[in-house]
């Protein structure tokens, strides 16, 4: 099917491309024969084309990973000369961009966070994050959210809240708790001060409740993103850090999708008033140039293994290519100021052009976010907040990519994720086709 | 601390490289506060070296992952080749070099493998086929072997049978026996035909005593790898085959390790007179040169899920940059005939050479192994079979170090495991140092 070949790689075209895909590949969260997936080529900042050369605007930075734009010019020379120097070693060694990239990871920490255990991706992070508070603490209970994804591993699908968990619960110590998430609230409020009230005293309840002496960790995405860009109320995430000091709980912030720049911010946490004891990562450290997770370590937990074995590893901790990556792209980040760029993106563009929206179509029932890390909640009836059904979201899909928009849905929203070097034309244009298709649709 | 920048990236020394490791990386299955690991700076087929330009025979392959050598020119090349097109895509896309590289797996496997699920590495691809078990069976229980690692994560750390489980135990539904392993015989065997035979009929009450209709899978390396290289009885393999088809339970076989020529094979069941159901890979399939790995699965598997949701995901499932790797990797292997290498250089050198220094020094109780996958085990009492203490394992990693052969151990035993592409010269220098080191501490 391979037309030619230039160079070490075969070269193909769509029609040969969906078809190795349909013939060989199994997707991820998938009815396999269901599949008709959109091939793309190739990308550059915030636009993806196919072999045909149709062009799209990227506003869900594939799986809200590319923060840093597709193909930056920058990244892509770290790998290509890491390349040439050394791809792998074990982790047991020592290699100077792994070393690299822990540095320049610690350096965007609050104080008091001196190591970096790296993994594959943020699944494996989770993982590793929850057996630090385990043995750090002695105890085995994870507490997370019901509105939350943490990844597809043993531990991290079940730390998870939403649907995929489901089929996947073979871990033991988990339990889950509801969020502040005041557009559907659970805890039957009407102002934030009384969602974020109402929210840490269900939390500090659950504690109670399961024995605070068998409570390892608390687990949190800062701003739970697939499960809607859920930003917490002001004080949420100080009033959980109180709870899991009382209790002598670990507090685990998820920044897999959150931090760097998403939420314009290096850590969403940032902006927050409160420092955890273990942060995950993955995506927006590297924009997924290549895989690549890992643990962010407060001098506390690390601390307890300068004498004790840690029992976890893998193969591809600290990969030089991986690490190297980062260390473009967290110096490409600095010097570009892609940080500020995205909080002023969200504060003066998409934050005020969504609102736009909102006060436009009856549909949209409420915008949510910061940064480059937004959701639009569709709902059919603006009283009840009834979501939008899913057919009516397949056509809004469609109708978006037709107009040259590839977007990220989830449930009944629409997530506005760019990547964080969106310029406001970008946005401008984005927003406008938003605009002409919810109008289309109504 | 760096020195200077060339290109996109900084340029370091031994010195540098060793004090931002123990200032910032937490490394993997170690106890932190006694660490001094040894710099690597770069490597070229079977040897690495350090900034000051000492140099190392690789008799590890790092983590017996770098099968094709280091700096393969022509897999630098492609990743080189597709950072410059496109280095990351969401899985839910169609992209050319996943569909190229799972087609290049699938060309491999015997007929009726038609699809591949990427993942990140071992340890996920292990989580996704022991998924796709149960979710076909309907059944929870994996049966699993004592000698055996699977990987970090929540499901695949309890499916390892080594002491690395041990403080991770977080996951239900797992059972483990015993293989077969005649120097150290579980069974009270005397022959490899009574091992072998025994084996199975332990493997068949642990089935039955379990209950056969709650079992989904039997997971087994092909070759027990880190566990000892344990290479099967003949006929052990497909007496599991046996076993699994009687009670209607699906046989995984991992060939993260084993697989891709490090046993002389594509994969290391090709020579054992079986197909199984579902088939793990990472390591050698593109030597670690990115990060990956994935689940090979069998037509009766995949069509499962032709018409039913798989309940697993990642987002760097089927990554470009990690696809590109492994189509150059497998057309290098190809064409330079390296699977082919590996099984010569076992038959010829390897082997003959190991059961030479067998000969000679009374500490090597037993050598096991095929292609450039070998174990030899250390004991200080030939009668009793007594393992060699932790301390003189030691002291025989420093000296073959200190004599430039970089060794892999575990336990009791050295694991003479380099790439599939070294040398019959150089494992001439390799076995020397060997010997001379052993003479040297007997």
């Amino acid at each position: 099917m391979t037309t030619h070949t230039v160079g070490a790689l075969p070269v193909n075209d769509n029609e040969s491309t969906h078809a190795l895909d349909r013939r060989h590949v199994f997707h991820s969260w998938s009815v396999q024969g269901a599949l008709d997936p959109m091939v793309i080529a190739g990308g550059e900042g915030s636009t993806v084309w196919d072999f045909d050369g149709r062009r799209y605007l990227d506003f869900s930075s594939q799986l809200v990973n590319v923060n840093i734009g597709h193909q930056h010019p920058r990244i892509v020379e770290a790998i290509r000369e890491q390349a040439g120097r050394l791809t792998t070693v074990a982790p047991a060694h020592a290699n100077d961009m792994r070393g690299e990239a822990a540095a320049r990871i610690t350096a965007h920490a609050p104080d008091g966070f001196d190591k970096v255990f790296f993994t594959n991706g943020g699944a494996d992070a989770n993982e590793n994050a929850i057996r630090m508070a385990r043995l750090v603490t002695g105890r085995d209970k994870v507490i997370s959210r019901y509105r939350s994804y943490h990844g597809n591993t043993g531990a991290a699908i079940v730390a998870t809240g939403d649907w995929r968990r489901v089929s996947n619960e073979y871990a033991t110590g988990h339990v889950h708790a509801f969020g502040p998430y005041l557009y559907r609230s659970e805890f039957w409020a009407t102002t934030p001060e009384q969602e974020c009230e109402r929210a840490l005293q269900h939390l500090e309840r659950i504690v109670q409740c399961e024995g605070p002496s068998t409570v390892a960790a608390i687990l949190l995405e800062t701003i739970p993103g697939t499960a809607g860009v859920l930003v917490p109320p002001p004080g949420y995430l100080a009033g959980v850090r109180a709870i899991a000091d009382r209790y002598g709980i670990l507090l685990i912030l998820d920044e897999v999708m959150a931090g760097f720049a998403r939420a314009g911010e290096w850590f969403a946490f940032d902006a927050e008033g409160l420092v955890p004891d273990l942060v995950t990562f993955a995506k927006g450290v590297n924009s997924g140039y290549v895989p690549v997770g890992g643990v962010l370590i407060s001098d506390r937990v690390a601390r307890h293994f300068d004498d004790r074995m840690f029992p976890g590893g893998l193969t591809y901790s600290g990969h030089p290519l991986a690490a190297a990556s980062i260390v473009a792209s967290i110096d490409a980040m600095e010097q570009e100021g892609i940080v500020e760029h995205a909080a002023e993106i969200g504060r003066s563009h998409l934050g005020p052009g969504l609102a736009a929206l909102a006060a436009k179509h009856e549909v949209i029932g409420e915008v949510r976010g910061r940064g480059v890390f937004w959701a639009v909640e569709l709902v059919s009836d603006a009283e009840t907040r009834e979501p939008v059904t899913a057919a009516w979201m397949g056509r809004l899909k469609g109708e978006l990519l037709q107009r040259g928009v590839l977007p990220f849905t989830a449930d009944n929203r629409l997530h506005v994720v760019p990547p964080a070097v969106v310029t406001p034309a970008e946005v401008a244009t984005g927003l406008q086709v938003v605009d002409e298709t919810l109008a289309a649709l109504a």
